[in-house]
């Protein structure tokens, strides 16, 4: 733990914040595009006398990243640089994110305090679980890991088995796992009669990069027997660790020193009141070679009110209530598929997987909700089949206001793979036909 | 560069090579294998009074290193291990390979060194077309570029577009890639209409991990407008980073500071003199976690006699011949498949893949080669065809002095990957069948 950031009273990191956001202003400038946006507006460090002085500024947005695409965010000459990830932008464009090696440091440092946080220690193995490559989950945990000093497992994503080989060799005690491959590994290990708790050292979960409920944490925790730590992170702002949750697990610090955070109802980008549900709005405080101002980051959620058990000043941010993207439209209703899984996960019945399928029959939006159950119900008789079916439409009825039609179906039948999960497939889009 | 190590005098670097054997094998007998091994043997660094000495102390194998998995080769207390690296072991049993930070950074320095031997300077775009995690090749590389302060993308293996793509827009300039992705990319460059003489800025490519011979460098060479450093390294002695070439391109400098080598006759298991063929036999010299001693690698090789031009001290191997283990022997003769690569490679209709194939008929062995030719000949008549089949056929007679069957196949007709390629298919296993 760096005492000397986490605990800094609020006033003290006000000021780190102001002075860092100051310098900020002042080196983004040197960058084509927020050079031109400051011949265009006229502000530069100078005019930001206090926090609140950052709602001069324009908001960034990924059009801006992908417009500006590959150099037009750089702040310094390319032979400074050392790392580069591009988001593979599922919906266009790619864009582009340029590290120096300071900014390597800086983010291996935040995320060894993330690991730090949730009690793991030199002496740990650290599985991880996650893709490499291009897709900063990978090198941002490993860096993070290596540097906290945990003997790091640099497992790649998917081969369940060889997973659960290197778990059960290296005694692994923390892994870091997207949701939906935490999933897939409960099934494999039950095919396989591995008991994680009987057969692993597992203890610690660090989970993101898909939004997910508390109940698939639940899930997660009552099979593998680890206390299951929510991250969050975006490759634009580094990458993950840009806010963790602490074992009071109740929200994730936001690491505030880092990131100047703004929550801004989406329509009006006006700014919500801590509680509120808005868009998150990050501004990098202490990055080198590409800082954004006031990105737009599209995630959903809040600040929780109040302060934390463990100390931290660092704001709390709620788990991500879905993506502006994610979020659908049917029957004039905005449904964001994180919700239609609060509900699943809380069945018994439900089991791993669920995929919201949207159509239009007759000029008439339709929504399915495609549900495996689990393997002991799916031999049973067909009329508790028909309760189960009536249970789960009731209650998502009851969450979203809509009606849905639910189709149950066989354990482990719906497309899967070990990257991330596909949870809503719309075929309403008329150029899809 | 570090001319404190890279231009020492043969006489100080066998000084220093001397003071870190001793201090490895002291090192060594911390472990259980090395420890029980010592006290078998009464071997202590005390009794190494020169680097002949070395000859006093057994070998190390694959299979010691299998039968000790997975911490029997550990020097240092798990809390002061950063890192985990699995050879995954197509034969059997995982071998495990520990690093502590200082290995980490040793190997990093090493790999940096390689990389800057090429000519790779900041400013540089090294786009790392390698697979990470569990595989040395990616991260190995990967912490070298960053060390050396390249521009690094770590692009992974696969993804053929993307990687052109990766190419055009960031200007790559070096890149690492394994010889058999390299021949595919030529085949989607082609198809696409791409030229990276005239559209990318290549200049450098590191190829290793799969042995490839001269006429496939030309190849690469030809094609892409890049030179091409010859990499060699393995899981065990850290990963890349053992071996490179220089701008001689004639042999790869062995970083004799960091690792004592020896050629031994794979029989006999006697030196053999510089110049003959045989096994290439390592020891660390400056490995913190887990030391290894006499460990013989099974690649074929030899030392390259005469001094480089470059003024490297560090003596040079030959590219590696193959391994003990890809050997055939078919009708009473020792084939390695890179012999068939050789006389494939230097006939210009011949195309970027074959495949070797053995089988069994009426108790006598046959060797087919299936080979792809070019598009530009397929099409042409039968009788041509029947030209470059005995054509190929006679040279690889002349080259093996066994007479095997050719069968010309369609261009991307054999099965390939994105990873290590398939040369060799041996039907003969009863067990097989």
């Amino acid at each position: 733990m760096d005492p000397g950031v986490e605990l800094l009273g609020r006033s003290d990191l006000e000021a780190l914040q102001l002075e860092r956001l100051r310098r900020t202003v002042r080196r983004a400038a040197r960058s084509p595009f927020y050079g031109a946006r400051a011949r265009q507006y006229g502000i530069d460090g100078e005019r930001i006398k206090s926090l609140e002085d950052i709602r001069k500024l324009p908001f960034t947005t990924k059009q801006d990243l992908r417009d500006a695409y590959p150099y037009g965010f750089l702040c310094v000459e390319r032979q400074h640089l050392v790392r580069l990830h591009i988001s593979s932008g599922t919906t266009g464009q790619a864009t582009a994110v340029f590290y120096t090696q300071r900014d390597i440091d800086r983010w291996a440092d935040l995320m060894a305090r993330c690991l730090y946080m949730t009690g793991a220690r030199p002496g740990d193995t650290f599985q991880n679980l996650s893709g490499y490559g291009l897709f900063t989950g990978g090198l941002g945990f490993h860096y993070g890991a290596e540097r906290l000093g945990l003997l790091t497992i640099p497992a790649g994503a998917g081969n369940s088995k060889r997973q659960i080989q290197l778990m059960r060799d290296f005694a692994t005690t923390v892994i870091h796992i997207i949701p939906s491959f935490a999933l897939r590994l409960m099934d494999v290990m039950t095919e396989m009669g591995v008991d994680p708790r009987r057969d692993l050292q597992l203890k610690i979960a660090c989970m993101g990069a898909e939004p997910y409920s508390e109940e698939v944490r639940c899930r997660v925790e009552a099979f593998f027997g680890v206390e299951v730590y929510n991250s969050y992170g975006l490759s634009e702002m580094n990458g993950p660790g840009v806010a963790f949750e602490c074992p009071a697990r109740n929200g994730l610090h936001i690491w505030e020193d880092a990131y100047l955070v703004e929550i801004v109802d989406p329509a009006t980008l006006e700014p919500v009141p801590d509680g509120m549900l808005g868009e998150l709005v990050l501004t990098t405080l202490d990055r080198e070679g590409m800082p954004l101002l006031r990105y737009r980051t599209k995630d959903l959620t809040r600040i929780l009110p109040g302060d934390c058990p463990c100390g931290r000043v660092h704001r709390r941010l709620d788990r991500i209530q879905g993506r502006s993207d994610d979020m659908f439209i049917i029957k004039g209703v905005n449904i964001f598929p994180v919700q239609v899984e609060q509900v699943l996960m809380s069945i018994p019945e439900v089991g791993s997987n669920y995929r919201i399928v949207l159509d239009r029959e007759n000029n008439i939006d339709t929504m399915t909700v495609q549900v495996e159950v689990t393997d002991r119900i799916f031999v049973e008789d067909m009329r508790h089949l028909q309760r189960i079916q009536n249970k789960i439409t009731r209650e998502l009825k009851s969450e979203l206001l809509v009606t849905p039609r639910v189709e149950l179906v066989e354990p482990q039948s719906l497309p899967r793979n070990d990257g991330k999960a596909v949870r809503l497939v719309d075929h309403r889009n008329p150029y899809n036909t």
